[in-house]
């Protein structure tokens, strides 16, 4: 029994469970404002300024939570986090409500395609529980002929014909922390989620291109479309007022066919629940949050959609405006991805004790319909670049990443800085310092990835020297900060060193 | 009474509390020895991998208690805090023991000479107690004629001249948390306190110079001696080994007369315990180090005092010297300070609303005989440079820092690196970056001090207009990060310029 069955009154139609609609009825949504703007609700915690909860999950919705509870839509709180437990136990959870969890460093690396348990989550509301075998999905707007098609009907490959894609999906935020950490921005009503670098996963979705659909079932859609909007089963929140998410892409991307795929399938398995199912959309080469899920409703219109998460977020303002100057209009929407990276392992601050040869991992990723070309790693802060080599990159696709992996030649001793770049198809590549990239809603952190490791170089007859002394004292080098408790020198070479090179000089 | 009253057992000589001869008693110092080895200590704690404590002692030295504790001379420990709570209460206590106390913003720029209560303290040891009708300064080695002198006859004018100067001591650990946030470093025994700007501080001294004393009292030196040795009442450890503290400086320096002062009056008043009554060394343009409180013995020595604090600490390392290959004599001792400087107001990830100039006040100082000559701020993180106004700075002094302020243009908006420059009498400047100043032991961070500052300009139409919205509504521009919860557009405007600018291309 889950949360929903103790409280069935949530129920907007049979087997629906959790999901409210909102946007049919004004009325019902002008009340809930009435409700909201009532109550004094949590504020949003200041996570900027101060160093993260080391705590899993590391943040708590609490706002978020109390707007469903508000609502009477509490049970949607216990559900979701029902779900997490089930589907994502391994993640970072960043935030419990709306569940935003992070791909660990082992597991982002574990292979091209992320496994469904670890890859990446960032809901922007609750997840609902949708019947398959109820569930329909209502066309509408500028097409033809209106249409509810059910998921049997989508599924019969009579009807529609079905792509797989290998699609990598990335949230806008990702690696937001390296921003938050020099500059802090933005304290969304929604928690912006601090963000490391696993943000980002891969899967091969099984599915049929929306185009497709909107021929087969509506006859294609009216000259005046310019875009599709997406309206997803979770409930959404914005200054008092209550939606259902909502996000549109241009039907120019639509007719990519495979660019834009109603999917049900994930790494050939059904869809899990906490990434959309029944029913999906995956976007390639656009930010996740355009790839709706729970999608129930699709309206083609002429204009971008006015959801929230459409015309008021996911903006990439100019440096200069914040909070005294931000508007709606003045950042320009996010929907392609560029061209970024980064380094998974080592970690920065690492110690790392090699022979003249530093290994780095990581990702690389391109989108806007570009894909990977080539990554390069710089092991002194971005001078010196030496490139991949093909062999050590994963499989090129039109859609997806590609995993690499490098030995770098390191000589020097001390604190390093390493950062990765790549370049794309189109020659795009990465700004150097993260300062190029910030932006006050800390999105697209598509500076190069830097990283501090300490080098410590065996090869040198000094170093390697106070290894032995260290092993043979049963001491470990690491942590670093840990004073050696033993003389660092004998009184005679310091001697015969400050003798031969005299602190003072002689005359 | 004090806790040296309950414990007349730690006087070395009458009047003389607090104060364990140990130079002399090689057999005392290997009993200590033999006693440390066999004991377990608290670790030393980890502040550099992670965010310092908020709290006020901020560091707890439990180590270095502990040391004192299992020689019997806890009283010191007790004593010394006993000091701190009556001489500097209003200092952040940075280390509780040995006393490390820093200066805030406020106290550093009350003017030119920092009152004796706000006066940093640097301390490497615990505070004897000793009284001045039985103190007496013993002179040996490298002399004519080994003296011992009474306080009252050194205060005799007749007997030798005395001097005031205006004198800067800097800690050489000043803004070692700049390094420290960067790259971690050594943590050393007696920790390395993360000093801020506020390890620095301008006094008035009142003494004899060394020199002086070393020609009326002694005879003068003879022509062996390169070094003066000051061994101060303080009681010193190092890897299980105890000390009474013990620095050297070179006979050059001491013959330049004012440059090294025997010291017993600070700012018109008597010297405070803390700093080193009832007589301290006062070295211009060194590191604060070599002004050896409590002195109790000077030695005319060939060579650099071998005293740990001389010979093993102090040290400058290239940055790829590290724990792997550190050594005491591959690091350059430290006396004379650089030119360096630091920004005190704003503080760093300030907001600043502003009309188009930003106020700025800060130090800047140069040890090693210069001084300095000109202060220049940047609000682009070091292209361009403004120079402060020479009415805007304090007093030119031979040996002491100059405080100053400037108003600087500012028309952008937005998260601002602002930094410091100093050009010292010798056209010495800092290096732009923290990296470049880097060291193992985090010693002296000369590099450019830089801050972020939030800038808003009202004098731009759509913030002043934004602030007028929040002033109307009773909301404070602060925190940065806290969202606003009004609407950023009326939707009006938000068609008006999407329709212009439209979010697509037409075609």
């Amino acid at each position: 029994m889950s949360s929903y069955d103790s409280h069935p009154s949530n129920e907007e139609k049979p087997g629906w469970k959790g999901y409210v609609e909102w946007e049919k009825y004004p009325e019902k949504k002008d009340a809930a404002h009435n409700i909201l703007i009532r109550k004094k609700f949590s504020p949003i915690p200041e996570f900027q300024f101060v160093p993260l909860p080391k705590t899993n999950p590391i943040l708590i919705g609490h706002r978020w939570k109390e707007y469903h509870q508000a609502l009477g839509i509490g049970s949607i709180v216990d559900y979701s986090w029902e779900v997490v437990q089930k589907e994502k136990p391994d993640l970072i959870h960043v935030l419990d409500f709306p569940y935003n969890g992070e791909t660990t460093r082992q597991q982002l690396m574990m292979g091209k395609l992320t496994d469904n348990k670890y890859h990446f989550v960032r809901n922007h509301g609750g997840v609902p529980d949708i019947d398959p075998d109820v569930y329909e999905l209502e066309i509408g707007g500028l097409v033809k002929t209106p249409a509810k098609i059910s998921l049997k009907d989508l599924m019969d490959p009579a009807k529609f014909p079905q792509v797989e894609a290998t699609v990598t999906l990335q949230c806008s935020g990702t690696r937001r922390l390296e921003q938050i950490i020099q500059y802090p921005g933005d304290g969304d009503e929604l928690i912006n989620a601090p963000w490391g670098e696993g943000a980002i996963g891969t899967a091969v979705y099984r599915g049929v291109p929306l185009k497709k659909v909107l021929k087969y079932a509506c006859g294609g859609v009216l000259p005046e479309c310019g875009h599709l909007e997406f309206i997803g089963a979770d409930t959404y929140f914005k200054k008092n007022n209550v939606y259902n998410y909502a996000v549109s892409v241009p039907w120019r991307k639509v007719r990519q066919n495979e660019e834009v795929i109603l999917a049900w399938e994930m790494n050939g398995k059904p869809l899990p629940k906490i990434h959309g199912a029944p029913l999906r959309l995956v976007v390639t080469g656009y930010i996740g949050a355009r790839s709706c899920k729970w999608v129930y409703r699709i309206n083609a219109l002429q204009e971008p959609s006015m959801g929230p998460v459409q015309s008021q977020e996911y903006l990439y303002y100019t440096s200069q405006i914040g909070k005294q100057n931000a508007k709606y209009s003045n950042g320009f929407s996010i929907q392609q991805m560029p061209v970024s990276s980064a380094i998974i392992t080592p970690e920065d601050k690492q110690v790392i004790i090699h022979d003249g040869k530093v290994t780095l991992t990581g990702w690389a990723y391109s989108g806007g319909g570009n894909w990977v070309e080539r990554v390069e790693v710089s092991p002194d802060g971005g001078s010196v670049w030496y490139a991949v080599d093909p062999d050590d990159l994963t499989e090129k696709h039109y859609h997806a990443w590609r995993l690499w992996k490098i030995d770098v030649p390191v000589d020097a001793e001390g604190w390093l800085e390493f950062c990765v770049r790549t370049w794309d198809s189109s020659n795009n590549t990465e700004p150097t310092f993260v300062r190029s990239a910030w932006n006050w809603d800390l999105h697209v952190t598509s500076s190069c990835h830097r990283i501090k490791l300490y080098s410590v170089n065996r090869s040198r007859p000094a170093t390697a020297a106070r290894l032995l002394e260290l092993e043979a004292k049963g001491v470990e080098f690491d942590p670093l900060t840990r004073p050696l408790e033993f003389s660092l020198e004998p009184t005679e070479s310091y001697f015969s060193a400050v003798r031969k090179h005299p602190r003072e000089p002689r005359n």
